[in-house]
């Protein structure tokens, strides 16, 4: 990997990493009167009494925002959207590179919940999907929900979803590597954010049972008095066993653990008590939660991180571009749960033999999205 | 030209006007962590520390949002967001074909001047300029120079300053064709529009001395009651000889006439009162004011309309691309009076011997851009 200087000096020499392009050309009178005024006066005309048909006629028809308010960019925390603008960009990228989706990115000069949503209602006629990136928890449960009731274009908050499916694929194929039944597994939920939340409610939704939630001062569990909204739902539905306590307490016997918090939280011990074959997703990056070898050493049998340098890689970018490649070609309202526990469940079915280093694709395995698209329904 | 269904078909086989489209390629997993993670975060950061180097590092660079409440598009009136979206769309794609800027349609789900603001506030950070567009008046004249003050990167209301630059530089070449001193003429502007508004300034800031606007009611002068703040300040500003009435007491004796109001207000009979070698601008869409042939059986000696099937063009489009194109590469962090005057003067000058049918260069001259972008500064 480069240094930071040369990164900077990469990004300078390429300039923006996406542009547009024309799609009808402009050669002549004649395309323009055609292609633009006097007849795209036609086309205004026909959406202003349709509008249900932009998917058609317009831009619309292949169009994601990718929006941030820069409240919680990878590990780097609040930096505002001029620090998000790079991400999304990059995000906008690889929704064209691997999915051939137009998308745009739109970082906001807010990071007011109202204004967010105002925001995105108000810009949302133009795009055909809704891609909400590293906004921060427990904001960014309610911002998606209220967009979701309020618009008929799906809308996804990647932390949240993409993570959850990468993860529920992951465990599928650890599963088997190990040999134990997935939804027996007992398993704990390192982080209470987006992602944490997120994972827990599609591993419910898939039928596991047991699953313990750690935010930083240990267990959600009922009986605690600090917590917000969406932990106390989550402590709610998790936690059958209302184990108390922090890592400690909650990883003994454990059979999975999955770090979606910061660095180096897991210490060898901790793998030690867990039970045996334990998996150990260790998601934060770029430092992990427990670096592969020291979880192996502890007995770990499956480790994956959010590295590419190490085997396992855990990335949204495994499903973010075919959901919503599915979901605008199939002109869908709303990304549901069962699409995404069958989006969850098409990625895992792409590693035929999972073994304890490949239990998902790699990011550039050509057979991805139009997996996970084709499980979009 | 094809009629409606053919229209409507052509629009339905190209699918979107403009798509997406990488700079960076994402070949191999290198790539992949130079340009998106983890190297993106090096940006990212240098970004949240530098935020007016985002237009080195990031799309921001070369973008520009084409944004609409759909209130006055075209010649169809409020017909809403989707509406809109294809007239933005194709803006967007004359951005890109003409100038190689990377527009972006952004139509709004409201026409709250209010909410217009804060949303064009709150999505700027990823744009390098802001073109409005069919936004009607008087509300588009606050939320313009709201925006502009709030912002440091171009703003500009197409519909006001793209058509009051082509019209200068067209009345420029049309005085030389009659032999008459542009600042000396007597002009009148039916329209009090965005269009008339602006139109009647940036002539007022070139020199004219003698101008008369009409709204629907008839001549602005200082004694209307009925007018709203634009139009009060119009009053104050042109209309030197107070002149009181319609079209008929207007036109008698004037110069100029500039048609930005609707179709066939403008009789032969009029045309027959003003003084000998009457310069007719038309611009109505489709439908002008006056047709040419009447105009010129009425004793005009140059006469423009917006329609490219007549001769003498009068298109924002020549305008527009360049404008964007020469603030972008300097960075401007506004278009001034003083911009708008030399691009209508560098747009005239690329005829160089004008003649009653050739007051402007087409739409496909291919120096116009660089003309115009030279001329920003």
């Amino acid at each position: 990997m480069k240094n930071d200087k040369a990164i900077l000096a990469a990004f300078k020499k390429v300039g923006p990493r996406i542009e547009t392009k024309g799609r009808a050309k402009l050669k002549t009178k004649e395309d323009i009167a055609l292609y633009y005024t006097p007849g795209v006066g036609v086309v205004s005309s026909h959406l202003a009494k349709h509008p249900e048909e932009a998917r058609t006629y317009s831009v619309k028809k292949n169009s994601v925002a990718v929006v941030s308010d820069g409240s919680a960019v990878l590990g780097l925390g609040n930096i505002g959207p001029y620090g998000a603008l790079p991400v999304m960009e990059g995000k906008a990228l690889i929704f064209k590179e691997r999915a051939d989706i137009d998308a745009w990115p739109i970082v906001l000069d807010t990071q007011d919940p109202d204004e967010i949503v105002r925001t995105v209602l108000a810009i949302a006629p133009g795009f055909g999907g809704i891609n909400l990136e590293d906004i921060k928890a427990p904001e960014c449960f309610d911002i998606e929900q209220r967009l979701i009731k309020a618009l008929d274009i799906p809308v996804m908050h990647d932390d949240q979803h993409g993570t959850a499916i990468v993860v529920l694929a992951g465990l599928m194929n650890a599963a088997t590597v190990v040999g134990k039944s997935i939804k027996k597994m007992r398993v704990v939920v390192l982080g209470a954010g987006a992602a944490g939340v997120a994972v827990t409610k599609l591993l419910l939704a898939y039928g596991l049972t047991d699953i313990v939630v750690l935010d930083r001062k240990g267990t959600l569990h009922t009986k605690r008095a600090d917590l917000n909204a969406s932990k106390k739902e989550l402590a709610k539905i998790s936690n059958p066993r209302n184990v108390q306590g922090g890592i400690e307490e909650a990883l003994a016997g454990a059979d999975v653990v999955v770090g979606v918090s910061g660095p180096n939280l897991i210490t060898k011990a901790n793998i030690e008590s867990m039970a045996p074959n334990a998996i150990v997703f260790a998601l934060s990056n770029p430092v992990p939660e427990i670096l592969p070898d020291v979880a192996h050493a502890g007995g770990a049998a499956v480790v994956a991180t959010g590295r590419s340098d190490f085997p396992n890689q855990v990335n949204n970018a495994l499903v973010f571009p075919g959901i919503f490649r599915g979901a605008l070609d199939k002109k869908l309202k709303e990304i549901t749960v069962e699409t995404k526990l069958r989006a969850a469940k098409a990625l895992a079915s792409l590693i035929e033999k999972p073994t304890a280093s490949k239990i998902l694709p790699d990011m550039l395995d050509k057979r991805v999205v139009a997996t996970v698209a084709k499980a979009v329904r």
